[in-house]
């Protein structure tokens, strides 16, 4: 059994862009059906499952001892303390309506603590990884947080989520906009997550988000230079967690701001 | 000179896609420049401005006679009713931050009325076109608007303008949460209006665009099925327009949620 991070972590980024092909090839079929045709939402449900099952069999191939967390299979115990956090495709809404921004996560936890993250979107073919101390990259080049100090200087992401009240997203973007600062949604929670690490966005805020949708952009985030709110290790892989993130320039900010809106 | 609709949407479709090429390598290297390096802003300017000319200078060697409309240089008059409105890069603040979604935007109105429309997005590769009367397509495959009749059904792309209250835009947010509806804002309103016409999005509504950014998408969302708050043609070149843009069955929600916040 390999068990270091680094194996890990080449594995994860090897595994990522071959569950990408995968969910390409649905992703590519569904766009050749007819446009609102019956059977649209049963393919895109049938490339989740497949596209989880495909990851969890190359996890339990290489991996057999390791616990898994998924969006849409039951969680398999392990024995080892290292946890697979999946998600086969981040940004259904968008890949079930044709939209590119969709991607694949894999995070691996050890103790519920992220140390590995790979974020892989298809249609573009960019890969970001991080491991825990170890740094965070785009297709192997080195990403760094935005340096900006305010929120005029760029977007921040944002989402929503199923257990949060959407009013509060509301009063989150009045307060933003109020700033002079700019929201960004392209319905990929990671893939935004992604960008924020890549200094592409300010940064990141979600009332609720579950494991396998952030786990790997917070490790990408802090491992890029910038800054999270902790999650509770003993509890995030069931619950989820509260997402705020950011350039160290700003997250103070988006922090304090976050408290107006959310349940902190 | 030619001057039928059909070759200049050929004409067109081809333009977008070698200007897109070109906005890539500078995309590209802007990639590898280090992160907030100084020159980041001039090489983004050096792009707009340079596709732009590459741009102008195809159309004035194929239609000589025709006017010419664009963000970063002076208008050309023309003597044959036919003015190209273009925008090299639409979503510069993407392209700025390395962000993949911004397009290359190349319309062509006819005394005031858009007649051929194409937008290219480089980073997917996909060209959307379309010309009065002629249908609507994304890489030769003809697309529709959806066909939702609610605004719970899919997601409702928005952005900024300059010239309107930003405070409008977090009223259109809240209004739309509140009617089960969700927002989408990827920052390239071009790109957000050809998904719109590929029933990605339900609708798009911005309180004010240029010319450049919205004629090709508008046209585009008309011949795929849908509706929009005409422009004046006797003044949306020089002086933009009010967009409300969407399916058929969800538009007059649209136009009705946009009597609160926007000045209709």
């Amino acid at each position: 059994m390999k068990n270091d991070h680094d194996a890990r972590m080449q594995f994860a980024i090897e595994l990522a862009r071959r569950a990408g092909d995968l969910g390409l090839k649905y992703f590519r079929d569904l766009d050749s059906l007819t446009i609102e045709s019956k059977g649209h939402q049963d393919l895109v449900s049938e490339a989740d499952r497949e596209v989880e099952l495909f990851i969890r069999a190359a996890i339990a191939a290489d991996y057999p001892q390791d616990g898994i967390v998924g969006e849409e299979h039951a969680s398999v115990a392990g024995s080892t303390g290292y946890v697979w956090v999946i998600d086969p495709i981040d940004g259904t809404a968008n890949f079930v309506r044709g939209i590119p921004a969709w991607c694949v996560v894999i995070a691996c936890a050890l103790h519920g603590e992220t140390v590995v993250g790979v974020i892989h979107e298809p249609s573009t073919g960019e890969t970001f990884h991080g491991r825990l101390g170890g740094g965070a990259f785009v297709d192997g080049r080195p990403i760094k947080t935005s340096a900006s100090t305010s929120l005029e200087e760029g977007s921040v992401g944002t989402g929503f989520s199923n257990r949060a009240d959407t009013e509060n997203v509301a009063v989150l973007v009045r307060m933003l906009l109020a700033e002079g600062g700019v929201f960004f949604r392209n319905a990929s929670g990671a893939l935004m997550l992604a960008y924020v690490a890549a200094g592409r966005l300010l940064g990141y805020v979600e009332e609720h988000m579950n494991a396998w949708d952030c786990l790997a952009g917070m490790l990408l985030v802090e491992e890029a230079g910038g800054m999270v709110v902790k999650p509770d290790p003993k509890t995030v892989l069931q619950d989820g967690t509260l997402v705020i993130s950011g350039g160290k320039g700003v997250f103070p900010k988006l922090r304090e701001l976050c408290r107006g809106p959310f349940r902190l």
